[in-house]
């Protein structure tokens, strides 16, 4: 990773509540359940950016997750507020990056990185568009 | 309830394990996911009859929860191994009623009732076809 | 139902976006999801009367749900912003019921009644404590 | 990774149906959805070793996901038959290893590598016990 592939620049902040939902029997919330926040995270994000993903998905663009890396240092617990941080970048004009991590009161929980490409709606790869990320 | 509207004849019974992401923070199956086993149920014992869900879905008719109530008696766990138990009837040519239950060890651990109705492709309420259950 | 039962005095509101985890392959919210936002509603409403329900937990009272139903009218989208709706009444000392719709801009979607037991750490009930729901 | 430290001995399989639960808007499965699918194969892969899941964590033994890599290829839609293959390995005495794909009549739709932990009740590391996978 390099600064230059990676300006920390703008990173988006949205809060979430941990409910029964999100946990599972060993009292914490379960690993699968953490990319759902990466996931509200992303589409926040974007929106913020300007347009929503239901709308660009009406313009024939499809943001699909390639790939997902996640590392889980601390669990979140029932009634937990968390936080979702994500950055983006076009790293090429076929793929997407967001640096996305789980946060609670400052302290990183989940820390991940999620690459994503942008289909058509015959689901080809197209290039991402200008401005999806601001 | 009449016998005659619900024909004991046919149960249809599919197994399933409950793993992690079945369960919450107090150990036990969240109520939400017994739905989840109640629709499982619902998919197999529609294509036992001899169609799959997709396969409905593909000839435009589309089969919609109108309404759901359950019961919960005793909660399911980690590692369990339980039953989906199904029957079908048409109660009338625009409603299909499931009644259902999950087991464990043939004791009932949630028992409901499903309400269907039969959407086209433009998502108008059509008949119910002939043949959706036997 | 009595108006005496169901007082309408208060009603808890809380907001929620739609995301892609919410829907399924029909594009809209799976039928199970919504008690989710049920769920949510309820525990919005318990903590805005004063406790969290991870603090109630601790004090040794466990709000588990005994019985739902619900009615799904209209479906929720991708990117919708919806509303859950919640009053409580105890409608004995060891039931407590909630009544509970999910709305967007006013409309009703979902509506449902879900009444809950009030269980010990040993899993015995135990009367509803007082000011639960303010 | 080398072939010393992924003998690939034994392959575990085990077959799942995709439900309406399992898949979004997009009308595939949900990204979060496949490491539910994941996480059966490791339990299912575990238990068919001598010992289920619940039983470990009776004796203090927590299983624990530290990291996931994931990447997707081709996805799963409603009605598919996939397969979950796990194998294991103990890469240090503190570190398990899963690798884990989704196959659908052969073709890997996702494929991932899931580093896992041991804990003790007092959620401390402990080493992954011996026979733990077979």
């Amino acid at each position: 990773m390099s600064d230059t592939a990676y300006p920390r620049g703008v990173e988006h902040r949205v809060a979430y509540r941990i409910y029964y939902e999100d946990t599972d029997a060993l009292g914490v919330v379960y690993y699968a359940n953490y990319l759902k926040f990466f996931e509200r995270g992303r589409t926040e994000s974007i929106e913020a950016a300007g347009r929503g993903i239901a709308e660009w998905n009406r313009h024939g663009y499809l943001f699909v997750v390639h790939s997902v890396q996640a590392t889980f240092k601390r669990p979140a617990v029932l009634g937990d507020r968390i936080e979702v941080v994500t950055s983006f970048s076009v790293v090429s004009p076929y793929r997407g990056r967001f640096l996305q991590r789980v946060e609670r009161d400052g302290e990183v929980l989940v820390e991940g990185t999620v690459d994503c490409v942008c289909l058509d709606d015959n689901q080809q790869l197209r290039e991402f568009p200008p401005g999806v990320l601001g």
